[in-house]
């Protein structure tokens, strides 16, 4: 299933899917696609950011693709309504508890990065997301008045042994397939929530031989991550500090253009997309960066498609179209050509 | 009140007291300390990391020079008799829910820094981060067996208008005093607390005309502070965006060994101390940064106890000794002359 969604979610997507049925084709995939609406192009359409029939058939689908949702047209609306819960809604009604962000610097771009190249040169980190529990999703929330009458907000974070424990599995799976190494992320110097994270990761790590685990305090991990990143290689948290430290993490490489994720269930099934958002301030320019969209594509292929292959293709491509020196906006600098979104897709495609 | 704490704690404070001692002599300032113990050493003496009557004495106090807490030794104790509670039941105890910290990259440092010199050079950021309140003590909290006994951890965000009224005063305050620029960080489009934190800041924005007011998602503002830092003057947020986004930025500088902090109340009653902590690694060695804690003197200084003239002299000598080259080894870099805590505690002495 394939859903645009919002402001450059269409035209990134647009250059995915020229991208995948190139792939297709070649490699004889037999890809078909569906397409569906979310977030506010599902509200101007159904008054909701993701109709239970969207839901319904993209879990019947072999795996989802979505550019982005949000702008600034529907901030004004009610909570329960706007964009942003389309998002949440597809993660937690597919049960996509497994977020995997790469941060990887493309050695092409090294330049981009705020970061001096030293600290960042092959830098390649695996963030894993808690995406469907946590502070985003506990209850009771809310905004309740007091008997001074005074308001006042509330959210609950909240995980149960077994939600960290399949989200700690994902990790300690990933760990193996890397350097092996995994750092935990939370707060239990003041988070009772986070002490019993740490005890599940503490009872997993013995079944992990080959894993060599570590915690660390979040606040401490984000200074960490801007002191040297290269310290770490898969770090595994929940929702909300993993939120925080991914987007961190995705600018250090300074091309947050770049960056594809995948939200995975236990079986498996995906929807993948890029890091960055629907940057309203650019839509409709043509000068957006399809490559992060292009690469979830890829990563589609690999985990939720079993098509390797075609997979390790595209990235050669977007590889070979960044050595050829192609640059969108977002990450030109001088000596580079500067191309519109289509032009890249296109380059891709050429590439590929 | 002294509360020189664990780890490096002691070191630190002892260079930071005799600065004062000079500075008390040199512009008539009566100072007299009062020592006490906090966190590791209070429980190692009391079983507990603030005893009640330290806490009340050191309410009665003009103000309150900090260490730094915390220790392996104490990591298998109790959650609620850990080095850190002792740090949460000062917050606490005495309303200090204004925490300012400034994140500025000393000029003399600049080498020191993780990010290129032209993304941080000339950096000044302050951070309000609210102290007293928000899922650091929020109820109910713990972890509980649930009926499929399985356990579950949780805790409460939450916040009150008045709470976050009087912490937006403080950073509206701050703001009218340096650039007029302030920015809010919250995740209103997930959480509802943070929903009504936005809410209380734009209720208040039209008492602070001169203060422009701009709101931003916290991952944004992680993804910000790495990629230009210094679009921000002062940022206001919570008590668990701010330890992690203060943290981020202090290190952004690469000498969080330079960083105090203050931490005040209604009354501009505060208590001071470095932003770094107790360094356990490298305690008693006498090679850490005293720096820090000097300056948080002068903070105290300038804030608490109406002094700013001396505060100024403190500030200034602590820049000649950088300017002399003197480095402790946490910013030492080719060229300039390594020295130990004591040595740098005496330069200051000396240039004051
Ligand atoms: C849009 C928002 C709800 C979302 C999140 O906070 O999860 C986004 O920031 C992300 O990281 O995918
Ligand atoms: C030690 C810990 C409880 C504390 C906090 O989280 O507030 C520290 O990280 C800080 O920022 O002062």
């Amino acid at each position: 299933m394939i859903l645009p969604g919002d402001g450059i979610g269409p035209e990134i997507v647009e250059q995915a899917m020229a991208v995948l049925e190139v792939a297709s084709g070649k490699f004889n995939l037999g890809l078909s696609f569906e397409q569906g609406l979310i977030g506010g192009s599902s509200i101007d359409v159904h008054g909701e950011p993701l109709t239970d029939e969207t839901l319904k058939a993209a879990g019947e689908c072999d795996a989802v693709l979505l550019g982005a949702v949000g702008g600034p047209q529907w901030d004004t609306l009610e909570r329960e309504i706007r964009p942003e819960k389309g998002l949440l809604k597809i993660r937690s009604g597919l049960g996509l508890y497994a977020n995997l962000r790469p941060a990887i610097l493309y050695p092409q771009l090294a330049d981009a990065s705020s970061l001096k190249p030293e600290v960042v040169s092959g830098l390649d980190i695996l963030i894993v997301r808690e995406l469907t529990g946590g502070i985003y999703f506990g209850e009771p929330r809310g905004i309740q008045t007091l008997e001074n009458g005074e308001r006042q907000g509330f959210n609950t974070y909240v995980y149960s042994e077994s939600e960290i424990e399949r989200i700690a599995r994902s990790a300690f799976e990933a760990a193996q397939k890397r350097s092996g190494k995994l750092c935990s992320v939370d707060k239990a110097n003041v988070l009772e929530v986070t002490v019993l994270w740490r005890e599940v990761l503490d009872r997993l790590a013995p079944e992990y031989p080959d894993v060599e685990l570590s915690h660390m305090y979040v606040d401490n991990a984000a200074m960490q991550l801007v002191r040297a990143p290269k310290q770490f290689d898969v770090m595994v948290t929940g929702n909300m500090f993993g939120d925080i430290l991914s987007d961190a993490a995705a600018m250090l490489t300074g091309s947050i253009g770049m960056l594809p994720s995948a939200s995975l269930n236990e079986s498996g099934f995906g929807l993948y997309e890029p890091c960055h958002g629907s940057a309203p301030d650019i839509a409709g320019r043509g000068i957006a960066n399809p490559l992060a969209t292009i690469l979830s594509a890829a990563m589609m292929l690999r985990y939720s498609l079993n098509m390797s292959e075609a997979a390790e293709a595209i990235e050669a491509a977007v590889s070979k179209v960044l050595e050829q020196g192609l640059r969108t906006a977002d990450i030109y600098t001088e000596g580079s050509q500067k191309v519109t979104t289509a032009e890249m897709g296109a380059a891709v495609v050429a590439a590929l």
